[in-house]
């Protein structure tokens, strides 16, 4: 099958590039071809550029944290001082490294509380923050597949520097409590800083909540149609951290190493393209979920198997459909998929190749008999597509039952 | 002055994309748009793209180690095993820094000997290497510009864990004799790991030496033609490092975050041309040094200036021409030049917009009422870019000596 007709649902683990980011990008290779710390014409216009991106980015951020008419308030373009600082990094995982780094350097190295249903680039600090000083804690993950407040509070101590949550899980859509999170946290703990990783939040979900609750925010333009190899770590103003990559001094001393300009510039286009048609793409995204999600379910009764969707309702982004399926393994189901054309993944991309058991799943009890795929959802996608992906699924299920 | 008819002579600082580079990562963004952890269709091209542009690189750094007559080798696509394993980073800044990280979390955290003249990611590892458990050491130049091999061996001790020294000077280009520590530290202390930053050399000296003799490489896709935000740290077989950026365990375990596959795709373009073209575009960037060299210093002598060239005969990369002026401040003379249409930089972009004196040239004993200008040059300059070049830095010199 031509690349070109396949039915792509793995947005989660990577999106294409957006026409609009890839433009931006070209126009940028050739208009800021200078180093932004040069003080010559072309040096000038870079770091004109980049001030741009970042102020564009900025100005979203912002936008999205207050739940405005996004549209039109975008037009506006109004001079508001910004609450965030926004340091590109090369993504979202050195967005996580740096915020943990940042932190335990920045104070006195002690506890970090975080969950057992992180991104790796979390769950593999340990031994990072062991190395300076510090301890991480994992609190695990209820059966639901949501993380209890008061159980992750019970963690929190004197020691502690920081929270850190994920706002979406990656495997399964499923909304982390951050801003319940937050308020029980600053009540007691006002100096402790909260972290979320978001990548899988923005341009998914209303980022309202989680920027009113976070300290630290971690984003990846890849995973909403930017570039791969850019991100940012969002710092809640007078939130300091020290740089994990040092160097010259760029990004205000906080990250070195010669801005990326054309990256942010795809970045900033698909930040601004997320959220100024958000609401849009969340009604698309939820009616594409539903729709998948009872196709599926009627497939997997017509062809008599037992299957469990990994989901809270009413805590779900509708971009992920986490399907398991009894007895039937993942990964031949994910690769029987691609082999018919459609493009899903089997627990999230970030270590399916180790071709372990979930740690997710496993953490909200699912057993190893359970096969799972994640659809991934994105508003390019179209309902014609979300037919044809559970036919597909139900036929593989069918022929690997066997 | 339209920028197309800019005379853009800050190559050191960062060079525009080529043309083929840029074609290769829209080739990429197009195809490898998969995750390459994925192992679906999109995800295994990806990962193809991925393993076929590292190999294409390694080829090129097996063929200018061996200094073969690169042309008619890389046609021979030969399957020799490489000596080195290559981990794509996002640019020279993470490159060094996770040398350092990566050393001294490997082994027992020791002292780390390096140079007063190195770039600002390795000056700025202090810190870090501090906070675990380390020291850094650093080792004056000689008035030369060049560092004493002697002198900075008898920095070296049994707790030793490396020795970090830049291949080419990016402020003066010029040659630090890698070779030579090299041979006298394997002989007295094998087990000490030797690092060298060698982003201002590659495609502008021959490297066979620097690769012969180091076991970690610093590389840098920008200041050869290929994009920002893309670079590598070579290693020689049996050396191995930690992670700074854990997470996922892409490049295998060394360096976590999804594979920026269509940056790699450019800057695999960009190793292959100049190393392919390196004899025509080395002899091209001689004469067109000693072209600008000649002009300068006539120059000089008509305008009534004294002047300093800082370089070493012999031991000089063709890509960098430092020259001071006594009397005339950097920062001005490098305003009026790219006012008329010429870019070059003061110091290095690294710090440029910091003001303060070079701490390279202080090094070499240069005062700070000598201002300096660094032409650097690629392969695209012409000699009349040169001529022009030279005529306008002569205006402005007459222009502020008054």
């Amino acid at each position: 099958m031509d690349n070109k007709k396949r039915i792509y649902l793995d947005h989660a683990a990577t999106s294409p590039l957006l026409d609009e980011s890839m433009e931006e990008m070209v126009l940028s290779f050739e208009n800021d071809y200078g180093n932004p710390s040069s003080i010559h014409v072309p040096g000038k216009a870079a770091a004109r550029s980049l001030n741009d991106y970042r102020g564009r980015i900025k100005e979203c951020i912002e936008l999205l944290m207050n739940h405005e008419v996004i549209e039109s308030a975008l037009s506006r373009r109004r001079n508001k001082e910004c609450s965030w600082e926004v340091t590109f990094t090369s993504g979202g995982t050195e967005a996580n490294v740096t915020a943990f780094w940042g932190i335990l350097s920045a104070r006195k190295p002690g506890r970090i509380v975080t969950t057992s249903i992180e991104h790796p680039s979390v769950l593999e600090c340990g031994s990072l923050v062991k190395r300076i000083g510090g301890e991480l804690v994992l609190v695990p993950v209820e059966k639901s597949g949501r993380i209890d407040p008061a159980r992750l509070l019970r963690e929190v101590d004197g020691s502690t520097v920081m929270v850190s949550m994920m706002s979406v899980n990656n495997e399964t859509g499923i909304i982390q409590p951050v801003a319940e999170v937050s308020r029980i946290l600053k009540a007691k703990f006002p100096r402790v800083v909260l972290h979320t990783d978001a990548v899988q939040a923005l341009g998914n979900i209303p980022l309202e909540g989680i920027l009113k609750s976070a300290d630290l925010v971690s984003l990846s333009a890849h995973k909403i149609g930017g570039p791969k190899g850019c991100g940012a770590l969002l710092r809640k103003r007078g939130v300091s951290i020290k740089p994990l990559i040092c160097g010259g001094g760029q990004e205000d001393g906080v990250r070195s190493g010669t801005e990326n300009v054309p990256a942010i510039g795809g970045f900033a286009k698909a930040v601004e393209i997320v959220s100024s048609t958000f609401q849009a793409r969340y009604s698309h995204m939820v009616e594409l979920r539903e729709f998948l999600h009872e196709l599926v379910c009627r497939g997997a009764e017509d062809a008599g198997v037992e299957i469990k969707v990994n989901e809270v309702a009413g805590h779900q982004s509708p971009h992920i459909l986490s399907v398991s399926v009894l007895g039937i393994p993942s990964e031949p189901l994910t690769r029987a998929l691609s082999l018919r054309g459609v493009d899903v993944s089997h627990g999230s991309a970030c270590h399916s190749r180790k071709q372990r058991h979930s740690h997710v799943l496993r953490s909200m009890g699912l057993r190893p008999n359970w096969g799972t795929v994640r659809f991934s959802l994105s508003h390019s996608v179209s309902m014609e597509d979300v037919k044809s992906a559970a036919a597909a699924w139900v036929g593989c299920v069918e022929e690997l039952k066997l």
